[in-house]
């Protein structure tokens, strides 16, 4: 008999105990934690019609918005402004040229106005001529010291809690969690696994081209200013069949941006399921929706009430936003 | 006591005796076997100044030439050329459009010439125009039935059995297997998880461009006639970060082709470990390197060598080439 294996076999009983306790301590009783419920169920029953295997229990979730806030400007703006200030000694040119002026003039960061393209612009441009690892180191320095401009918490404390206890009640019940955001793969992926658990190999993202070169004698991958691929609307079903391969069964987001994702995800056979956060806490968090800017929510939220998605009302639903500070 | 998980763990036991008296027992004794048994039991050793923790412990597999066979042409190429041979009566142009024209009007498909840029423009275009699962149907279709025309085998069971049993070495160890292969991405994921227990999601190859579409309000993702990228050579490290973000600690490869993988691979911190497939079996499969136009293996051999990777001569190491037709 070997007691290290019962020890752990123990230990798992213990943690399906806590999560038949509670696995959504954060969310309050109502229908959008019961759609949940009922879904996880129903696919992992054996027997069931609406069974799925392990393999096929793939489920993605936006980030910006949906697994950590995105106000009062994407975090990966801020970000990026950071890197343009660090840099513009170094870029006299960018003064005068858009999308870098419009950073570089507007004293009050919430005030610039720019798209998603020209995020990634920024973001891409401001990156060029520095390998993957330096940009991977330079992403964890600012992850683990900057601070939202409201709250003060680190940016990785602006995590949605009721979402953490979503995935790691998916992963407990045998789904593989995916990240599918519009954000720049390799801004997430040095931090996600510490945060959300996602290991790099799950992170989808937007992406600029990489090439590999030989410094002298040693091999590396040169981050080029040119985009390779915008992973938002359209892009997400795109994104996901490019990495994944599998159409997902269960899909979370919070904008328009996320609607192909779910559409794509809920016209497949057998039970789906999707899910759309709606920022409805203006005293806890933020308050939007239709005319937006950022995370705007205008046709999903229509699609989501004819096809009966579940809309997530932070206000109604969630008992906690964040999780405590550490 | 939960007697099902104390079953699971004498299962779990039984499996650790089996590979414990021979994980790998269509490997000759030898330095190729030996440095792959060493090279697990150095990472795995909780304490050891070479252990890798589990979700570092990243493999990577070419696959042509090296899971399985690529003589006497790329089977992708017989599968496009088959594709071809079916959509010309659609497409008179191919008559006189290289590389369709060299298809079309070669008796011998062994003699075909054409570049892996070729192939890929043979298998974008001959599949454009229909969305990703009515591809993936055609793909299911022909490995079921597609013989080989050498050895009357399926394609799939023209798989290496030597390999299918260090995949599952690796992974009993810990280790999550990858393909990287120059061939296409949506032309391998319909049977690797059966045939290599590798999911869709660790599948990295070669692409068409996927467009996002609604049909009669379905969405849908259309195969558009332009290549994406291709993941062979310099594509190949540039793959891997794309689709992992995170280095391999152990590369496979069979041609020069895998150089850079080999190469990005070997060059990160820690223990490595770089094999290299050489086809040296001119009775029981083909014997091939320096000079051949399909698997060229020149300069990786030199740098092999060079280096002290892991050479396999096939005729040597390989107790048996192909697992027992079912």
């Amino acid at each position: 008999m070997n007691t290290k294996l019962i020890g752990a076999g123990f230990a798992l009983l213990t943690l399906r105990a806590a999560f038949a306790a509670d696995p959504l301590p954060s969310w309050n009783e109502g229908q959008a934690r019961q759609s949940i419920v009922d879904f996880v169920a129903k696919v992992t029953k054996q027997g069931s019609p609406d069974f799925v295997p392990v393999p096929e229990r793939i489920a993605t979730f936006d980030n910006d918005g949906t697994l950590w806030a995105e106000q009062p400007i994407y975090f990966q703006l801020r970000f990026a402004l950071d890197r343009v200030k660090a840099l513009a000694p170094q870029h006299p040119e960018w003064k005068t040229k858009a999308p870098f002026s419009k950073l570089l003039s507007t004293p009050k960061e919430e005030n610039v106005a720019v798209s998603e393209q020209e995020l990634m612009e920024i973001v891409v441009a401001a990156h060029s001529g520095m390998t993957t690892e330096e940009f991977e180191k330079i992403v964890k320095d600012w992850i683990a010291t900057a601070k939202h401009p409201k709250t003060g918490k680190l940016y990785s404390e602006m995590v949605y809690q009721p979402m953490l206890e979503l995935l790691a009640y998916l992963r407990a019940n045998g789904f593989k969690t995916f990240i599918v955001s519009g954000g720049g793969i390799e801004f997430m992926r040095p931090w996600t696994e510490k945060v959300y658990g996602i290991p790099p190999e799950q992170v989808i993202g937007s992406s600029g081209k990489l090439k590999f070169e030989l410094r002298d004698g040693k091999p590396v991958l040169m981050k080029l200013p040119e985009i390779n691929f915008i992973d938002d609307k359209e892009g997400k079903p795109v994104g996901i069949q490019q990495h994944i391969g599998r159409r997902p069964i269960a899909a979370f987001g919070n904008s328009d941006g996320d609607l192909q994702m779910l559409q794509w995800t809920t016209a497949g056979s057998g039970a789906r399921f999707a899910l759309i956060v709606h920022h409805t806490d203006a005293e806890r968090e933020w308050a939007y929706d239709r005319k937006s800017h950022i995370g705007q929510l205008d046709k999903g939220l229509d699609e989501a009430r004819a096809k009966g998605w579940t809309v997530v009302s932070m206000k109604d639903d969630w008992k906690t936003i964040h999780p405590p500070s550490r």
